[in-house]
């Protein structure tokens, strides 16, 4: 199933989420990164230079992990393929800044790099549940 | 570096991490998990039905995150290669469970199931902390 349960759709609103592509050796590379959900859409602003960029980049099989920080016995991981374009005009990056009190993801790139929108299209949802 | 710095070593009495897996499909399988550390060791206590156990078995190449829930800019990236070894009579299943409050591993196993305990060796360590 690629669709998010009802139970699990707040988690889609949270601040953080957790990002593991898989790096040239073959391991699992895992971070902590912005998101931005637009319906069952799921976007992240990343910068060219980054690893993970290289790493989604090279292979687009990546999954997302979203934990509830209050009950982290509840979380939603999203097995999706990775799409990544350009965002010259930080556009989405604003979109995304806008959730994070505004801020300027300009600010974090420095000359020569870029910044792209990486889409993450589902393949697959496991919505768990310890407690219940 | 395979040494955890002074800055996240109390992270290692954390609740929880996020264990990062690859699975057959080559897409990584991330899932909530109890660990016990015992000086940089840090070990799990699987079933070996689970999906992440035979992930882990076929390839040990695995990522231990463990995100400060209480300050989330701040986590650990433990890179490692899992060791798998059978638990049949519970042994480390008890110490693990003496972390949780007592809980009895046993009854997470059904007939036919075994225990095993998985040993994280580090390969490499990443402790960020993005508001430093």
């Amino acid at each position: 199933m690629t669709e998010i349960p009802a139970s699990h759709r707040d988690l889609l609103d949270a601040q953080f989420a957790t990002l593991a592509t898989i790096g040239p050796d073959g391991r699992p590379q895992v971070s902590e990164i912005w998101f931005l959900a637009e319906g069952d859409t799921v976007r992240l602003s990343l910068n060219s230079s980054r690893q993970k960029t290289k790493n989604l980049t090279a292979r687009p099989q990546v999954t997302l992990f979203i934990l509830d920080l209050e009950s982290p016995f509840r979380y939603l991981e999203l097995r999706a393929d990775a799409e990544v374009a350009r965002d010259d005009d930080y556009a989405f990056a604003d979109k995304i800044g806008a959730k994070y009190g505004g801020a300027d993801l300009r600010t974090h790139d420095r000359p020569g790099e870029h910044r792209v929108i990486v889409t993450l299209r589902p393949v697959g949802v496991n919505a768990v549940n310890m407690l219940g």
